[in-house]
């Protein structure tokens, strides 16, 4: 596939319209191209049905009426079933159709999916994204993209549509490695950022002066900066979920023993975050992870003065 | 003290010549400064001497030429000493002067400076800093400051010949917390940092590529930007000592011990930076510690294709 995919050209298919999901779709509608949708639940479909999707009732059904299509669900079993299962999106793709798996996934799901694909004809990209629902939203994801890389080259129209950072990062799988990263990094630094707020307030300090010390300089980063503030504030409102985020260490961890990596940080992080499940946070920010670090130093960190 | 000190107004000592030091108190001399000067070492204070600085015999002697003694030398025995001890700049301070240690030291050491001086109608500040040698030589550091706040006021235009941010955190030993908390978050940024790209690498990703994609989102840090691409092409080149690392790592669990607390994350980065001492990476950048977190995976990091 050489030429750019358009919105004249070709009918897009969308499996999955959760608050990632819709906006992304959202902003291909927006951008001119013409969606037939399927979600679990329908009611999360209507507002893109209202403006002008049409609805059909199974992944397959989706991929009759689709020359791309996109699927953003929520775990890789569900990836399994929207893509390969009897009622997937493969079993009613045409030969020459484009598969985008947009969820954060595992990598080895990726490659098993392009491997399928390629037998039946079909091309497969694994494409997850960051930026949560602010970047769906205001079409800034940044897209990491694994898979044919011509697909993936002719694909801009719709990367452009939905992110503001969209890189090939290699074959099948890649792109989910990709996410990989990005989350460890995430992780480690979540813990970072709660640790020293816990240690700061107990130091006696005024946290809001003490990100004016620390927040530009080595110890910056997007979560002390955009989070920092949230947290002192003890606004524990998503961006993105305590329990999403377990599921994708989950993942990194089990690709890390696979390749049999020792990843010491990350473990620490998931061992913290699935506290936080128990502690009944799993619908909370990711940022709320300072409740669990701040009780384990015997501080009630909404309480707090 | 409430006019601020300028200098015309005013008898700068300057007690360590180190790297940080030596711009450090350059930049002052820059500013238009006079200033007394003592190191251990008195070749590193030549530089400064033909700039017009005077050299005394002892950090008594300096206080006994300055009306504001700084200090920036290493470990906080160092620092006992130089202010403390018998040839120390309290034993040659007029009652009035000002003793500011910008070395990163313990806050509880800073308490005692502080309560030794008001005995003394000295007043003390401790004010350490972020940035390295690089933020040293361009005048561009994060001067944390803890002390006297209307002293703290009156010496701006030393902090602005110095740094490009300066916050008064509060009472003596706030800026020494202050600097545990950005060293907390830095540790912690690190290893996520390495641990990410130990990932990237055995997963068979295109390291640069992947910066690409995550360093300006949700993962985004000072760290990455900055010392990401170094780690990748092996430049370990330290722009901060792995072994002053441990140091202030050593002063942060100290202390949290000291207040109960549990900060896990510091525990693991402060093990695995004192492995790398172990190894004899002392005396490398701390984004070194990619050496130690690949040996745990068994990759070779500097002989890795």
């Amino acid at each position: 596939m050489k030429n750019k995919i358009g919105p004249k050209d070709t009918r897009i298919g969308w499996i999955g319209t959760g608050v990632m999901g819709a906006s992304m779709c959202g902003n291909l509608l927006s951008a001119g191209y013409k969606a037939t949708i399927f979600s679990r639940t329908r009611a999360k479909a209507e507002p893109l049905i209202a403006r002008g999707a049409t609805w059909a009732d199974s992944p397959r059904e989706v991929a009759h009426q689709a020359d791309i299509i996109f699927s953003i669900v929520g775990y890789p079993h569900d990836v399994r079933e929207v893509l390969l299962g009897d009622q997937g999106v493969v079993a009613g793709s045409q030969p020459g159709s484009v598969l985008v798996d947009m969820t954060t996934s595992e990598p080895a799901l990726a490659v098993e999916i392009a491997a399928i694909c390629t037998k039946k004809r079909l091309v497969s990209i694994d494409a997850p994204v960051s930026g949560g629902d602010v970047g769906a939203k205001g079409g800034t994801l940044s897209i990491m993209i694994g898979g044919d890389q011509a697909t993936a080259d002719a694909l801009e129209p719709c990367w452009r549509a939905m992110g503001s950072t969209w890189v090939w990062q290699g074959g099948p799988g890649a792109g989910q490695h990709t996410k990989m990263v990005n989350q460890t990094l995430v992780a480690a630094g979540m813990v970072g950022v709660c640790e020293a707020l816990v240690y700061g307030h107990r130091a006696g300090l005024d946290l809001e002066r003490v990100l004016q010390s620390v927040a530009s300089g080595a110890a910056g980063s997007w979560s002390l900066t955009n989070l920092g503030p949230r947290i002192i504030a003890g606004n524990f409102d998503p961006g993105f979920f305590v329990e999403h985020f377990v599921k994708d260490m989950g993942i990194t961890l089990a690709e890390s023993q696979r390749m049999g990596l020792q990843l010491p940080g990350l473990e620490l992080a998931a061992r913290l975050y699935q506290e936080m499940v128990a502690l009944g946070h799993g619908r909370k920010g990711t940022h709320a992870l300072i409740l669990a670090l701040a009780k384990l130093s015997g501080v009630a960190w909404e309480d707090r003065q």
